[in-house]
């Protein structure tokens, strides 16, 4: 399957300014909703905002605990479908309150630096990259 | 929290020109990949189509066999916040074989016009549509 480089997997994947996290609830059912993200150090971090939510007290909270585990994937679409790419990230996932974790949210997003998160931060440990493009480079 | 009305939110799905399709494991891990989709009546239909892929058996379908079920994630993003917006379908899922449902891709798809998908299909029989603005409209 063709794929990018890794160092360019990780590069698109770092760039992007939004990724879409997919869990696995306690019941074994999937969700996934869109993110901001960034890299810390290895580690791929989204944290709860101030972005309007039902609680702070999310599904994709309750299902990393459940199930320790989350993937991330960012993807480009055109209507040249000779253009598409996807990269998608693997991993273990934990629940965390990590300072690291929001400076890195906020050097990436402008929005966060005005209004920093205060939520738990969603990190990603990862296990698998994966990455697609339509023909080899 | 604010939402779209269940007409709006189905138009803004059916028009998005790419979805997100989140799908679990046999061994309860997560899954997702970006899927080209249609709305065929009331459900949402995706195949498997000549993107090059490592296998026509992708992790997709053996998941959808496996669990039953997918989620299918549509998203807005811009930099100014407040014009965000997603919208999610959760259900049950299957793998068929459907002219019916090719059709409605094609029919969405100028691309999959000039080249039909000749795969199987993903379709979802929605149980549940969930949708999310930053501020009631």
């Amino acid at each position: 399957m063709p794929s990018w480089p890794p160092a360019i997997a990780e590069e698109r994947l770092a760039l992007a300014r939004v990724g879409r996290l997919a869990t696995v609830t306690a019941t074994g059912r999937p969700h996934v909703v869109p993110v901001c993200f960034a890299l810390a150090g290895r580690r791929i971090v989204t944290a709860v905002d101030a972005k309007p939510k039902q609680t702070t007290e999310l599904a994709r909270l309750e299902n990393v605990r459940a199930t320790g585990r989350a993937s991330l994937l960012v993807d480009h679409y055109e209507e040249d479908w000779e253009h598409l790419w996807w990269v998608r990230v693997d991993g273990v996932a934990e629940v965390i309150r990590s300072q690291t974790a929001i400076d890195a949210l906020a050097a990436k997003y402008a929005q966060y630096r005005t209004a920093p998160p205060a939520g738990p931060v969603i990190a990603i440990e990862p296990e698998r990259w994966r990455s697609w493009i339509p023909s080899a480079l």
